[in-house]
Order: structure tokens, then C-alpha cells, then sequence
């Protein structure tokens, strides 16, 4: 049985509540001996961490280092290498375009054109203002080609986002790019015979940019990689009868919560802003993502002290999320980010999960106090839960009751500890 | 996606260098309270231990003993419940034998025929050196049945494999084997139609035989089981894009590695002599798998100080591999061959996994042994590498950051270390 048919026939609907709180890239490696989240001093989470449940959960299997998309689909309960999400789908969801069943997103480069050949892949990064400036005037130039409705989007520098609506469109495409300087443009070919419409399509529209651009060296044509429809994916709530909401700030988490369904929540952009808005619409929904994006800016740029920061920060507002007091709540990340590797990488990411349905055990940070202070005081050699100082790490989880585990696992462990999956058989 | 496909598209070259040591059977079980590796003094294993990632790997999962042909596979990255490899290939690379794709071998036993009914399967075993005279004069004798070549290698006692090779060949055939005494002989039948020219051929051979060994009682015909032909699998240089080379001394083992497309080194019988083929041929190559046998050896004859021993021996030379400083190291076992049950065993593998962009733990048996003991003397409130007095045993593995983990992610988790891995979706 799959996992989808699974869910679809355990699933049942009740009023208890479920937080996800994602620090996105949390997950690090020591430097001067600590991880950021080791470095971080986080009284809320450790306290937090000391009476709930702890393991580490591989994004989507021990070694592979995941994107956004993979990482978050996975937390939201689905196959990650299952359900692929296309880079220009992706693209889309980055600057916020809205992309139906009908549409095929891709992602584009303004070029430089020389004498026929593809001087530059690039057009010499030119400023976004520019680029703001071209995608309006071919917004009015190219509305449609045959019957298919043309939408452009600007990016950041040379980068754009181009979407066609039409009927029989198809993502069966190779991509109109070169790859190297000193070619000729190249055209898009149909995979398959039913992506040949959309190859033609998309053939006339880098001609027909290319001459309303003539002139406008070095911006004159342009290269489009990553064609990609919608995925079809089950909902949220068609797969776990959930009526989901997301609390982020970046359009691409946005993009990929409503991708499965989840009601996208205007909220501010400090996590501060985000909490408000987490207690504002409490009573709507019986699931809520809510994605801290910093955690992972600070990580990509090697800032390991403003990552911890962070950290720091999100701690002192997680006691407004715990008064709300959740039937359960996860704190987690959607990959690792170590500063030290200044990107993404496979290190699992560590998972707290409270509810009431939890088995307790003393967190191993709280063994290591216990060696570094000595056994309490007319004690035997034994650690107990007293004296469990635990602090919310990755060593700590590394030695938590959940052990090791896939994060597309996470969300049915927290419908189960919601008692929202009835008994599979009898 | 299949992990083949997922593999082939973030596996990317670079110039960093792993190694893969394999002690063949190293977890054991405890005799007087300790295992084979906790037994023995393994001062820089132990040192290593201190500073590298453990875990424990099923061989292929929980509860499942494996054979060395899945075993390996599985370090080698491939699901060895997907890629089987049939006795017969087994058999021949056990020997030593190169088969290719047009070929089919399949194991042999000389049986004594009497009155027309198999009356000993195992012809008396008659001893090796018989056999070797029967084999050199029965390749003299038949060379060639329709068009199939006929290739014919002694084994042990009755033993032997007999490869055929031609065009069309098939390996679904039923065993040519009565199983019990007093039958007649059993002929192989095709279990599909592509199949019925190699039953033909192998019904001939059958035939062929009997009668070239009529009046050399007890040997005077054969059974034939297990007909398989050469895997398709995808090489290590297709899935990983590794340049991979294998250090073995025991045919089997090496024709596992050409298998999967290493290249075989030549080499000596001792672990000195494979430790000084690894630091001469270290440049030419990025990945190294290098396999130490007599560990499984002893293990197998239930002799627990000889298999101590083995362990004592490879950490005396493991310091010259360290000095090489490579990118990622790991050391560990293919299965479990513990001393106490004389044969291979369904224990995971100790772990040991070194990298630079590993994440530290402190051993559990260290911290266990502090709590016991208190805080070293004189020492501040933590556990330090120096203070943490790991050894390299299964408990360790057991409570080490890497968890649990199938064998067949191994590879993947190394790969990752050596940044061999660009990340899966955007």
C-alpha cells in the first residue's frame, strides 16, 4: 500500500491542534567545539527539550543534501523523490506568481547575442532595475503566441521567470540553453510528441524576444532552462483531512505551502510579527507551518554568530507558541545549514516533539552535565530524570527516544500523538 | 526516483579521496562479557573512535544474515535485495573465473551413478586433487557443445563450475538435480521459451560428461545447480562517478569489486602488503576499498583469540593509512561473523566514519565510564576528546551519532563527507 492510500484511510478529523515551527537549515557542525544551536543560549527550547521527545531525521535519506522543495515537501508527510517539484515551478514560487494546471513555468536568462553566436549567458548580470525595465516592455509587447497566454516576471540581475497558459501544454521539453559561450541559440525540442506544441511555442516566443530586444545590447535575447508544470500532488487535507494554514515570510515557502493545500496567512516579517499572527488565527485551523527563514540566510552566508542569533531570538518567543499550548508541537529544521559548510548539507536535522502522548528520557546533554558536575550528591552512579539539565542540540537528539528517522516521517508521528490516524487493520 | 537515478544525477567528480576499510565479519558477540573488538587492544582504532562519527549498519536489514555477495554490494551502494547475484556467478568469481555477458555458469558436483540411479551426490568426495585430474581431462574432452564454448574450473573435493558461453544463453533453467539419492539423473528444463537453447546445451553437456567419465566410478557424472549469469549492474563510475580500485586478496571478494567495475590491484597476503599497496597506487585512484579477510576467517572456525588477533594486527598498521589523511575514512565490517555461533550473523556492523565535516559526540561507553567514575581530576565541566576514552566496540557504535542505518548507505553518507554530492532539487 502506498503511502498516500495509507493516510488517505487512517486519517480522521478532530479539534486538536498541531504546530510546526521549521528554523529553516537549524541543523549545523562545531566550530570551537559547538554548533550554532549549541552556542545558542536557548533557556525555552532546553526547558522544552527536557520534557519532550528527541531524535534527528535525515531530509530525505543518510547523505543527501536537499533543496527547499525535496526538504519541505518532505515535512509536510510526502515523498520527497516522489513528488519532484521543476526548477521553473520552484522559480515561480520564489517570486510569488501564482501557477495553475494549465500553465508550464521556466526560468530565463537574459543574453548577449554577438554576430549570431551567445557572447555572454548572462548579459552581464545587469542591474535588477534594468531587467525591472525590459520584462515591462516586453509584458506589453508579447501578450500571447498562438493561443497560449504569455506572463513574464522579473528576477534578481539577468533572471526571469517566463509562464504559458494554454490548453495541451507539456513540460517535455529540452532546454533552450547552449551552456557555453561562443554557440548559437539553442532551441527547445519535444521530449514527446504531446510537448510539441509547447516546444513550438516556446521557440517562436525567444524569437519573437530576440527581435523586439535587437538593439538592446547586451540584454538582446535570452536562454530558458527548467521547463515545469504544476505537480499533482494531494492536498493537505486530501491526504490527512487537515485544515492547514503557513506563517511564512518568503514567497517560496509560501509557494510550496500552498502546493499541498495549506491557506497562506498574511503575517510581518519578524518571527515576533509571525507569533502574533500564529495566536491571531489560532482558533481557523488545526495545523499550522510556520517557517523562520533566517536560521538558513545567516548559514548560507557562514555567519555563524547571526545564525545563533537567530536562534536566540526565536527562543525568547516560544513561550507565546507554548501558552497556546498545543496538543502537539515540533520544533525542527527542514535541513542542515552549518555555517562552517556556508550551504545546505546532509547532516541530519534535530526534532523535538511534545504532546501528551510522549515517552520521556533523559536527554544525553543531561548525562554529559552529569559527568561534568559529578553524580548528584548521595546518588549512585545513575543519571536520573531529576537531574536531566537538557539542552535542545544535535548530540542531544542524536540520543532522544525518537532515534533516527526519515522527516517525511514527521508529520505522521505528529498526527499520531493528535490522535487523528485511526488503527491500521484489525 | 530509484537510488540509481538519484545517484547519477547529483554524483559529481572531484578530486577527494576516500577510503573504505573493510574487515570481513567484524562484530561479534561477547565471550566472558566482551566481543572480539572489545576484547582486543586496539589503541588506534580507539584513538580514532575518539574523533569520528559512529554508527551500526544492517548488513541488508534487521534480522537478515547475509552472504558476502549482498554484503558487499551493499558497502558498495547497491540495494542488495534488487541486484542478486546468482550462485553460480558467485561461485566462479569465487575461483576466480571472468564471465561475461554472453556467459551462464553454474556450480557442479561429480556424483556416482550405479544401475542408472544417482546413489552418491557427492561422489565420495572424492579429494581435490582427483577432481583437478578430471577436470584437466575432461576440458581436453569437451570444448565445445553446438555452438557454446565449454570452460570447466576444479573447486574443492567434488566440487566445480562449468561456465558455457555463447550467443543467446539463458540462466532460467531448473536445476539439473535429483536431491535425493537413488533417482536418476535430473535434466535442467528451460522455465521460459528463451531459455530452451541452453537447456538443450546443458542436457548434452550432462550427457557428454557421464559418458566421457564411464568405468570412473565413483565419479562418473554430475549434477548441476544454481545456473546464473553475469549481473546487470550499473558500475561505480556510472552511478558514483568514481575512479575505484579494490585491494583484496581473495578472489571472491575481488571479483565482487570488478563486478561493480573497480579496478583490482595487485597485492600481497598480508595486511602490511595491502596497507603498501594502498599508499603506492593511492594517487591514481579516489576511491579505495580495501578488504581484510582472516577476521571472517576465525570467526567462521569459532576461534575467538585468532580473530582478537587479526583485529590487534590491522590496528597496528592503521596509522600508515591515516598518515595518507584521507578525505573520508571509514572502517568497518561487511557483517557480523562472531566467534561464538561460527558463522555469519544478522548483528549490525560497527561504524566509523571520519570526515571533516563531522559532527562530534563523545561515545556513550565514555560517558557510561565517566558517570561511573566521576569527572576526571583536575578537569573542567566537560567531556573533551582527550578525557573521552572511547574504544571501537559495537556499544559504542551503538550509541554514536550516525545511528542505525542500512549498509547500502554507507557510500552515500561517504560520498556526502567527500562532497561528492550536489544537493537533490532546488
Amino acid at each position: 500500500m502506498e503511502r498516500e492510500e495509507l493516510f488517505g484511510k487512517i486519517s480522521s478529523e478532530n479539534e486538536k491542534k498541531m504546530v510546526l515551527l521549521v528554523l529553516d537549515g537549524l541543523g549545523g557542525l562545531p566550530v570551537n567545539g559547538k554548533t550554532e544551536l549549541e552556542t545558542a543560549r536557548t533557556p525555552n527550547l532546553d526547558l522544552l527539550a527536557a520534557e519532550s521527545e528527541l531524535g534527528l531525521s535525515h531530509p530525505i535519506a543518510p547523505g543527501i543534501t536537499p533543496g527547499s522543495g525535496p526538504a519541505h515537501l518532505a515535512l509536510f508527510g510526502y515523498d520527497p523523490l516522489k513528488y519532484e517539484i521543476g526548477r521553473g515551478i520552484l522559480e515561480a514560487l520564489g517570486v510569488g506568481i501564482e501557477v495553475g494546471a494549465r500553465s508550464v513555468a521556466v526560468r530565463g536568462n537574459f543574453a548577449t547575442l554577438e554576430n549570431g553566436l551567445v557572447s555572454d549567458r548572462r548579459a552581464g548580470r545587469i542591474p535588477t532595475e534594468k531587467n525591472r525595465e525590459i520584462i515591462a516592455f516586453l509584458s506589453q509587447k508579447i501578450r500571447t503566441i498562438e493561443d497560449a497566454e504569455v506572463r513574464l516576471f522579473s528576477g534578481e540581475e539577468h533572471r526571469f521567470v517566463l509562464v504559458l497558459t494554454a490548453d495541451g501544454l507539456s513540460d517535455q521539453l529540452t532546454d533552450a540553453d547552449p551552456e557555453a559561450i561562443g554557440r548559437p541559440l539553442l532551441y527547445a525540442k519535444a521530449k514527446s510528441e504531446k510537448a510539441a506544441k509547447t516546444a513550438r511555442i516556446v521557440n517562436l516566443f525567444i524569437d519573437r524576444l530576440t527581435s523586439e530586444l535587437a538593439g538592446q545590447h547586451p540584454a538582446n535575447t535570452c536562454l530558458l532552462r527548467g521547463f515545469a508544470q504544476y505537480p499533482q500532488i494531494p492536498s493537505m487535507g486530501e491526504m490527512f483531512k487537515l485544515k492547514a494554514a503557513a506563517i511564512a515570510v518568503y514567497p517560496m515557502y509560501k509557494g510550496l505551502a500552498q502546493l499541498v493545500g495549506m491557506e497562506i496567512l498574511e503575517t510581518g516579517r519578524t518571527i515576533g510579527e509571525q507569533v502574533a499572527t500564529l495566536k491571531k488565527r489560532y482558533d481557523e485551523f488545526n495545523f499550522f507551518f510556520v517557517h523562520i527563514k533566517k536560521t538558513d540566510s545567516y548559514g548560507e552566508d557562514g555567519d555563524f554568530a547571526r545564525k545563533v542569533a537567530v536562534i536566540e531570538e526565536f527562543d525568547q518567543w516560544l513561550p507565546e507558541v507554548l501558552e497556546l499550548t498545543p496538543d502537539v508541537l515540533v520544533v525542527t529544521g527542514d535541513h542542515s545549514t552549518p555555517a562552517l559548510m556556508k550551504g545546505h548539507s546532509w547532516h541530519p536535522n534535530p526534532v523535538l516533539l511534545k504532546s501528551a502522548f510522549q515517552r520521556r528520557m533523559p536527554a544525553v546533554s543531561a548525562m554529559l552535565d552529569a559527568i561534568a558536575c559529578g553524580p548528584p550528591e548521595g546518588t549512585a552512579c545513575r543519571v536520573s530524570a531529576a537531574n536531566a539539565r537538557a539542552k535542545f542540540s544535535e548530540v542531544a537528539c542524536s540520543g532522544g527516544i525518537l532515534g533516527r528517522f526519515c522527516a517525511m516521517d514527521v508529520l505522521p508521528m505528529m498526527m499520531a500523538n493528535a490522535l487523528k490516524f485511526k488503527k491500521y487493520g484489525a
